[in-house]
């Protein structure tokens, strides 16, 4: 990245995409998302060794929501290897809706396209090791406090208590998947879990080293020790390539090309290969789900300094 | 009818059909299902007046399964008006299987497309007025006692207890519609009074006068009293002939033309318009859920005795 | 029939369906089909040996449009056979739209669903023997002159033209069928032959006399001679009740319950089983493709005269 | 890339690569592909400035197939820019097969997801500028010239003649795509044009220069001069990568990340971002359409060089 992306340019940059907060609107279909408010728009930008520069009110503090699959697909990848967790969801990006059902009863044997949609991602939850549902979430807390230095991260029990009050659509996606044997157990506790995945809260600061993890090939961003292998650490920047801005993946890529992740709290994560992670907030969000002005931010940031993997 | 329908007549086509038995299997998707015997199979007809003939052992029980649904039909018009039923599943036949939930997703807004597929049958089961689950299976089962003039006819606990425990699928289909507002409440309930219903637990007599009310359009097999209102006699041998075989509906309306509702227990209930009441119970199904003997006996009756409709 | 149905009844039925004719709009899609006038509403009502009531202008002529699809039927039945028709085209309804093709691809081997529907039709119509496309559409033809007694009938050149340029939709249906080996020969001579077959041209009096000839098992109006066998004419008769009127066959057997075809040009053609024909033309279309007015007429005919089969 | 990949070690992978064309099949689905040798793998690589290292008989000629579609968007976005081309094919990757037609029924209005599939191929054909097919066919023509800085390349009418003969689902596609307004004109012209663009044959020198000026941001191998502009070049790049492996695209990413676009020909074209093109040439292929041999290839060069862009 050039010299010139400093603190005023950022800023900068920031006030020129927040007017497109006006084009999009917040969340409402779990209630505790919905009052959040769409004006906002911060970012953090983490190089590694500390530097770090951000824009916006960076310590307002968000839920991860579907980035938090991109995580959960790490601590299942180191669980349980690639063929064994490949031989339950398929690596495919998908046409369809991200929460869509349709192609789980086409396809024979049912299995989820991919971990990005939620389908696979829950399918992916079901398989993380652990005797209870805390001790689970806490192997997922614990990646997420290595990778971010911040071991005080938890998730927001009003969060992942609206959206378990209101999750009828993955609780049919669970069951028709537990018929066809994608997922085992009890599907309430599945749910519960995949809730409070979906509802750790980080901020900006955050969000930018977990992108930047995921970047610098899985190595912590202070001190390289590997945190997540190499080879784990391509599968999940591939993925938010091929699926990780819902259906705009395609457009996406072509337009910003940076790996990245969204989540419907406008929550996106960014990973630029070898060395920079992005972490955004801006609530309001386009039809497919995506912080409308979050990705003009990163669509400015990448034709400007040139971060396209392609 | 002609004349020439007797016992030994009848006794004659059983053991033909018979034979038949060996093309299909028991269902086994229930547990308790798959503990029938495959070659049973027996019949009885019923012409109203006391006037009824069967073969083979009808004092034998079994399950109504999708039976049911025609059943619980009668009971949501009687309660709400078709215009208010219609208003929330649809009339039209599907090429789709029966548990099928890929309309549920295309259709915008969602709606089952027919009350005989299980989704509609769910969001039926789901307008029966009660309190209670015990007070809407009560309704339900009342109808039955009067209509078989039996009210010793309850469901069997062990059949609806192990339908419950593995009704995945059914789960996933409300879930599905709870999230798109087409059915209420909770939807364990549901489940638990679906399956019950289902469990309803009757032999060839009580099944043939159940569909002799429907054929003698609605009125009581002794007494001649409306249990029924005609018109909504009518849409049940209707949804029966467009939709009352699962997938071999339209065939079934060609080769035999009798309206007919059959359940994966192997039992099929037949309504010959004005007139007769036909109960078959022959558990080895089809790869549709259709009892195969069970079918041919009714298409061989429809062609010696020009049962047809059409 | 009661007595009652006399022409100045028929005549004030015709007045008071024929406001519903607002509801509707005249197909465009076919542009020839655009120039109807659609306040017109008609009604032929043929009871066998020249027994016949008319209200509207009857002799106004119009073209069968998917009516045909019944006729072609019956001849390629005569032709090849219950057996072979149906390993080509199924028998059952679907809830898809008549000229949908979602299923020609999801069910494999690829089979239309029935022969009402454009895929079906299309198979149906590739099936009639003949050495040149004039000799196929002479045979198709020669059955509605023995049906109607009426040797002048023919085809549109205009509509059968207009149809065949822009038949894209057909087309890809017959290319997909072709690649499938659904159809045979050259898709150009198939569209050519369909949409002749398509605009042969009739008035409501000669509808009724095709509708009497089904609903009276094959024979002819006048001298009782079996033009098409009994157990073709039931067939016609099933298809007509389960898939007769596009999307809306489910609601219209349930409120009309008679046998019955439309077609886009605003034709009804009903069958009565066992001795009245129905020929009603009203141009003015629901969003599924049937004469709104002519829907109309046929319930109101159906509740006076209990003309439901059910 | 590593000094090491010099061509004996080139050749050892070939030799190890070449024991899984045993493990595909040749296409047979157009005649003239499966006179193929099943056996034959073949790879060159170019690195610019005349720097080609190569394996096998590399002097082997191919058709395009499906790569062609990488060089005929192209054309398309100088013609007509992103704005026009994309608002008639869409950017995103699509879990269906190459050839479905089912989304775009689905689809409300009608559009092909993407350029890499046949429909958003065919309808990127259709927008090619010229008069004439062979005006047209010149221009796609003109670009592999001076891609390849081979002036002789030309397509094999052979091929485009068997191709033509046997588009059955093509032509589906195409007038499907008609009847909504996405395609224009007359559709075997389209057709036309489209087998002969897919019959341009080439070799795997061709072929890495073709996917090395793609990697090189759009500039000419030799003198660096700009054939494709940088922004089309990567928009290109991320079509092979999201789309480009048929089915396995996502797959492939994962476990190779080198932008590629492959052939049912057998052939794959790879452009490793600044710097490296690769021409494979192995028509043994897998059930996806792509070359067995010709994938592990990639994967053992991508492995053993860090060539992913992930």
């Amino acid at each position: 990245m050039k010299q010139s992306l400093d603190v005023e340019t950022l800023n900068t940059m920031v006030v020129e995409a927040k007017k497109y907060t006006k084009e999009g609107v917040v969340a409402d279909y779990i209630p505790a998302l919905g009052e959040a408010n769409p004006e906002t728009l911060s970012i953090a930008i983490y190089r590694g060794k500390g530097d770090c520069i951000a824009a916006g009110n960076i310590r307002e503090k968000f839920t991860l929501q579907s980035i938090s699959k991109v995580i959960t697909l790490a601590v299942a990848l180191m669980d349980h290897g690639e063929e064994y967790v490949f031989s339950k969801v398929g690596m495919e990006p998908t046409g369809d809706p991200f929460n869509s059902i349709a192609k789980l009863e086409s396809n024979v044997p049912s299995k989820p396209l991919n971990p990005m949609i939620n389908a696979g991602a829950l399918a992916v939850t079901n398989m993380i090791i652990g005797e209870t549902i805390d001790e689970k979430l806490g192997r997922i807390l614990s990646l997420v406090h290595e990778m971010t230095c911040n071991p005080e991260i938890t998730y927001c029990e009003r969060v992942a208590k609206s959206e378990l009050d209101t999750a009828f659509l993955n609780r049919s996606l669970c069951y028709f998947m537990k018929q066809h044997g994608v997922v085992k157990g009890v599907v309430e506790e599945l749910l519960n879990l995949y809730t409070k995945q979906c509802a750790i809260q980080v901020d900006c600061y955050d969000l930018a080293k977990l992108g930047y993890v995921i970047a610098n090939d899985g190595k912590n961003p202070n001190t390289e020790r590997q945190i997540i292998p190499l080879h784990i650490a391509r599968i999940l920047k591939t993925f938010m390539v091929t699926c990780g801005m819902y259906n705009s993946s395609g457009e996406f890529a072509i337009k910003v090309g940076i790996p990245a992740k969204s989540g419907v709290s406008g929550a996106i994560m960014g990973s630029v290969p070898h060395g920079i992670g992005v972490g955004i907030y801006g609530p309001a969000l386009d039809d497919r789900g995506n912080s409308v002005a979050g990705m003009k931010l990163l669509e400015s940031l990448s034709s400007r300094y040139d971060l396209s993997i392609f």
